[in-house]
Order: structure tokens, then sequence, then C-alpha cells
């Protein structure tokens, strides 16, 4: 089953692709379908079919996640080759949901910031109340899983110790298009993922990778606090970033993003200078 | 004017103190009565008078808000006794609204967790939206203050070099009871904000002493992202927390956690074992 919340003429909808229609949900986005409880008791034959199904314009998959929880330091190949340990504890920081644009929208690149990097990412999001939770309950607790980008402005992420504010510039980090159950991907236990600027691959790598994997964060997070359907944690990214490489490289406005996973999707963003140049 | 979100029987309930009487808002809480932009325009005779005034339970001033700012290393007085140089930049980072609780709330000390500790902090509560905004335009969107304590799990902020999972257990950080608007307080440029732990004063200074003011942190936050209404900032504490101290002094269950600001009100919460031991 797959979920994406896309732009209507006014505001956004949910919709539901069975494998043969894409279906309109009663709900304004995924968030608000996992947090009704009613996706599973849903009769999607009666739901009505989305006709253009070529012309669906994706929102956020989430735009208004409460929790939009982020991970560093989580690919075991590319922390080897920084030279190192393997982390006791996953590095857990957040951005706010503002930050978050569709799989096809721009991504806006503030002209105050000067290093914008990519950070291709699995996204795992949340579909049930997890506290202290099991690693079976996590498990259990997972929507499905999508593509994210975790544009950063590293100067601005590098002013202080605190990486936040380089993470959340408003309208920057695409996710989407889709939200895939597991068992359309083996629960993304090892999937290619890929990052490339306009055209050229800076990033490969599996999700068989993963130090932390996507229910061990969920546990670790639900000693935390509790989660909450329609949560989302972005995994980590592996090696290949702008900042990693000699020299370093950064977007540029008009350069294009696409960040793909295998079996889930991708996301294709264009980037631009924002506030845009007069 | 004084505005709070108290807990009624079935959930939430805004009122205004206009300093004769406390009425009820035709909102759920502060955060919603922000957002709503009728704040202005309400005739406050016209609201029922809420009768038990001295009965009021206080919910988190802001139980919904969407962006919870911290920052930190922002008293100069604690940056020089420290031994480190005036800071260029903030240092922001966040914690999730679900951390809330209400200015009489137990404080949820984690058992997984073992040195929990204290930050008496001034809060600003953003009333309009803000992005790229000048000095001016940021006091104008200041809604008010409030008194916030952003408890900490120093084991858990430490275990890698972002701060969040230590600064967002559920239910740690109290804020409210009042949100004040800026001309009962001087636009909160000098109060005495004071810490204490079972009535030991732990923390004391003024808020003259912010490095950062509240409005140049509107005004650098809005460079990022659109601050909106019901957005709170915590400005960050003095010196004086338990991880400073020789030795290190950490807070307990059966302790009384109370945090102060001249002119806004106090916070007095119980520190409780969370699970509960059975």
């Amino acid at each position: 089953m797959k979920l994406a919340t896309t732009r209507s003429d006014n505001g956004t909808q949910a919709v539901l692709d069975d494998g043969v229609d894409v279906r309109r949900l009663p709900f304004a986005d995924v968030g608000v379908a996992l947090r009704s409880g009613k996706l599973a008791s849903l009769d999607v034959s009666a739901l009505p079919i989305e006709p253009n199904t070529h012309r669906l314009r994706f929102a956020p998959l989430l735009p208004n996640a409460s929790k939009v929880v982020c991970v560093g330091h989580n690919y075991a190949a590319h922390i080897a080759e920084m030279g190192h340990e393997p982390p006791k504890y996953p590095t857990v920081f957040s951005k706010f949901s503002s930050a978050l644009v569709g799989a096809n929208d721009p991504i806006c690149l503030d002209t105050a910031a000067s290093s914008w990097d990519w950070e291709a990412e699995l996204a795992v999001v949340v579909g049930a109340p997890l506290r202290r939770a099991t690693n079976a309950q996590a498990r259990a607790g997972i929507a499905g899983y999508s593509v994210a980008n975790d544009v950063s402005a590293r100067d601005w992420q590098r002013r202080t110790s605190q990486w936040l504010l380089g993470k959340t510039f408003d309208q920057t980090s695409p996710i989407g298009p889709w939200l895939v159950s597991g068992d359309e991907v083996d629960d993304a236990s090892d999937l290619l993922l890929t990052c490339s600027v306009d055209g050229v691959i800076k990033q490969q790598a599996r999700t068989s990778d993963l130090v932390f994997k996507p229910a061990d964060l969920l546990v670790y997070l639900s000693h935390v606090t509790e989660l909450q359907p329609g949560d989302v944690v972005l995994t980590g990214t592996p090696g290949g970033v702008g900042a990693a490489r000699t020299p370093a490289e950064w977007l540029l406005p008009g350069q294009i993003l696409e960040t793909s996973i295998e079996g889930l999707g991708s996301c294709r963003n264009e980037c631009v200078a924002d506030p845009a140049a007069t």
C-alpha cells in the first residue's frame, strides 16, 4: 500500500495507491490519515478514483509532522572511511516541519547561507503510539518508508555546537513522494539509496549498511518521548556529501537534486535562490 | 494583560486576567488564542468570569507549540565565569512540545536517566508571524513573557554532540503559569530570575544580563524560519546549574523545583520518578 499527500485547489488531499488505482482518502494529509486510526477499516473500493494520476502534485508527505527526528553518523562504511569508531548511541537532532517540501517542489537555498549540502536519507514514518517500545512493538508500529533529503546549510550548522538552525531553514528538505508500507519493500532492510546533482551521482549506499536500523531508532526514541502516528525519523546519510569532498561542493540555484530509494521512489527538486534575485 | 492555559473537565481552556477578573476565552489554549488573531478585538467584558480563581489548574502555557526553540550560553556573567568568550551567535536547539508541563504539574524524572538538572529561563512567546524581521518588527511581534525551566537529563544530553534527547523527555519542562504582556514588565528587560530546589536558591540572575535579548533572538531565528503565533523561545539559563557544582547536584524524586521571575510568576513543580516505582 502506498499513501501520499497531494496538493488540491483548496489545500492538501491524502491519496492511496492500491496498485491498480489512486483513490482520494477522506483526510487532508498522510499524517491526519495515520492519526485517524481509520485506515485499516476503510472500504477502499468505495473511495473516489483520482482521474489524473499523472498530474498528482506532491505536497510534503507529512506537512504538519509534530516530530521530525533526524539521525547523524549512521552508515557503517561512511563512519569507517571518516576514521571514527562505531557509535554507541545514535546522534539525534530535529528539524521543524516547516523545513519540509514535496517531492517535486523547489528547494529554497537561503542567500544568507553559503554552503548548501545534500544528505539523502531513508525516512521512517510512525504508524502507532510507541512508548518504551520493544523491538517487536516498534516494527509493528512502522507505517512505512519514504525518501527524504536532509538538505543542510553547513555554515549555519557549524556556527555553534548545535546543528538545528543549519537543518531547519524553511522549505529545504524534500520528503516523499510516497509512504510505502514495509511489506512492499522487505521492511526497507536492503534498498539502494542514491543522490545525484544535475544527473551526477554523489551518494550511493544500501540501507543494509545502517548501524541503527529503523526499529532500533524507534525503540531508542520511545524511551524519551511517546512517538505518535505521523511522526517521522530521517535515518541518516551515507558518504559522499559535499562537505566531505575535496574541494567541497555546494548546491547552487538552478541545480536539480534527485534523491532516490529503490522501491520507494524519487524526489526531484530544483534548487532556487531565496529570496529570489530581483 | 495576562493569559493562561488551564485544565478543564474536558481538556484545556484559555483564560485572561484583566487585572480585576479572570475570564474564560473562547479558545482551548493560549496558542490557539494567539493564532486566532482575534484577541485584540474581543469584548473582554462580555466574557464569562471564572468563579474559582484560586482553583485554577495550569496546563502547559502552550501545550501544542509547533516550535519550542531553546538557547544555550546566553548569560554574560555565566559565560565569563566559565572562561568562555562572548558568543558571536546564539547556540540554538529545540525540544518537542511533549516535554512541556504546567506550572504546578509533576516533573517526570525518567529512571533511564541519572543526572537530572535545572535550568531556569525566561520564555518569550511569539504573537505575530515573523520572517526576516527587523528588530522593531520582532519587538512588536512578542506576545509576552513567561517562566520556564529547561530541565535536562545531562547524561542523555552528553551521549552525543547533539543535546536534543537530554532536553526533550516527555513531561519534564515547566512553562507558565501566565503569559504576561511586555507593557506590564518593561519588556522583561531587567527582571530577577530565581531557581530553587527544596527552598534552597540555586540560580539567581537578572534578565538584563542576557547576551542576546528576546527581540535579537526572534530576529535571528526569523532568518531561518517563519515564526508563528504561539511559538516559544526559551532564552537560556544563568550560572548555578547542578552540573557546574562541585560535587555535581541532580534533581531527585520528591524534591520541589521552584522557578520564579519577578513580575511574571512562579512554577512550583514536584519531581517524581517515571515510571513510578512500584
